[in-house]
């Protein structure tokens, strides 16, 4: 039950390693630009990105392990009581922006904050019963289609609730709350999981969960990647995701509180930003013409969506 | 010397149309899709959009006057006492978007702010001796190339320091500190004229400075248009175009506090985000190659550059 960074920093790069390697295998040709760049007082972050592949345009798949003095505004908007602590941070984060624009774009991030009590230098910490030090877990990941097939977004949510358990409903809820940008009243995409502070159970038992939801995301994506990946596709078709990917990066740019965090805390400003898209498009006034294929992607993302069939609800 | 509405709508409103038509000439073949927007109170709102022209890929030209309850927070960032006051806001904005990579993009923006001493239904006001009523302008115009003509950028500053007269120095200061991407410590481009708060030598004297700001745009931008629109240009220096336009959609999405305050005070969002680039990439750990005019753009907006050489310097 005692928190502790070890345990968190050797899953995470597990499982980079591990996605690193499926993503080359479903790309078929790219690969991984692979660096380790050593942080401040022992940190160290591993940014690893591919571009220009047959199958996937760019993904991201980062590392970072952070020790410093205090935490920068963003990471305290909801907990003031820990601005200017000193911290360890550990993260994964992951971006695919396929090339096939029925491909849908994913994104996961698993996150692990140690806060020191004293104001610098921590190393570990063991409970969260005083106000300090302690620790949380956030994380979750998400589905952006451009074109909209149930039985894919039925798929992500089963496995996303199989990996959750008795928190999907929660973390499902707070995912859509989360990626949702307010100035169009649209949703990113169709959702998937979102947590944050997380302790419940104390730090076994929300490493575990941790671990579920990362080891859930390639059995979650994967599957709808190769039922896609080959479909053909056409300049209409490129061109609306363009479209949608404008989008994506409003949302990155103008809302994401881990890109703000990211950019607010002098974090290498490549590393941040690699979950943009490597091209967007913005078109004025743009609606997709009634009935289209476009315009039923529309109200996938204009307000959330229950995509299980409920469980537990009959009497009989 | 009494602050009013009238004089400043007329003057945005044919500025708007003098822009219109001349951006509809310099383009030759695209013109500007308007509409007319009445707005809350009586207000009015003139979008105006140009697109996929042979010369012009975008451009937004904007006139907005908005009647409303209550100033929002961005608004307000720097004069906190006005927080909840009623307003009259007029605006003229403008962005161009040309779709030849060596045709520099540019940006004006003129505003008027009336603000109310009571709360709501301001009409005129009248003085800034007293802590309200009051109005203010604010405004300038900027220039981002993809590549860099020195001769261009001089005869930018030329025109602007002639606008300006004496204010020159300092609004080319502001102006290269608002438009900085501090994330990536870059300019967005080489500069030009910003001023915020503006009511200095009366409301008169303000009026006619902001007016010859406004028409010293077009003298400004259209001859450097003229000279760039013709030359050839290939894939590669469309690529860098497109690079360079990811920065302009990171400072627009994530810094601008324009954006930032028509985001938050509900504006119409096309309008809003209308200065965005019709298409923009990123590549993740892209540098140019040394030596190259992609490199050397680098070096026009690393930082700050005089552009004109001294004025009343020499002491015979």
């Amino acid at each position: 039950m005692t928190a502790a960074i070890r345990p968190v920093l050797a899953y995470f790069m597990a499982l980079q390693d591990k996605l690193c390697d499926a993503l080359e295998t479903m790309d078929g040709e790219a690969a991984f630009a692979r660096e380790e760049l050593p942080g401040p007082a022992g940190g160290l972050a591993r940014p690893r990105v591919l571009a220009d592949g047959p199958n996937i345009e760019k993904a991201a798949v980062q590392f970072t392990h952070g020790i410093g003095d205090a935490l920068p505004p963003a990471a305290t908007e909801r907990n003031p009581e820990l601005a200017g602590r000193g911290f360890q941070a550990a993260s994964i984060s992951v971006i695919v922006h396929p090339r096939n624009p029925f491909v849908p774009t994913t994104h996961m991030n698993l996150r692990f904050f140690l806060v020191d009590g004293s104001g610098s230098g921590v190393r570990e910490a063991s409970s969260t019963s005083g106000r300090h030090p302690m620790w949380y877990f956030g994380g979750g990941f998400d589905l952006t289609p451009c074109y909209g097939f149930e039985e894919d977004c039925v798929h992500w949510h089963q496995v996303a609730r199989q990996a959750a358990g008795a928190h999907y409903g929660t973390f499902k809820s707070a995912c859509d709350e989360y990626f949702h940008l307010s100035h169009r009243d649209e949703c990113r995409g169709i959702g998937g999981l979102f947590f944050d502070d997380w302790t419940q159970g104390g730090f076994d038992s929300s490493l575990a969960l941790v671990k579920a939801i990362g080891d859930a995301f390639l059995p979650a994506y994967r599957p709808i990647f190769e039922r896609r990946v080959a479909m053909p596709w056409s300049e209409r078709q490129r061109q609306w995701q363009l479209y949608r990917r404008g989008r994506y990066a409003e949302f990155n740019l103008a809302i994401d509180r881990g890109t703000r965090y990211g950019l607010q805390s002098g974090r290498r400003v490549e590393s941040v930003l690699a979950s943009l898209p490597p091209k967007a498009a913005w078109r004025y006034g743009y609606l997709p013409e009634d009935g289209s294929p476009e315009a039923e992607l529309m109200t996938y993302v204009k307000q959330p969506r229950d995509w299980l069939p409920a469980v537990d609800n009959s009497g009989d």
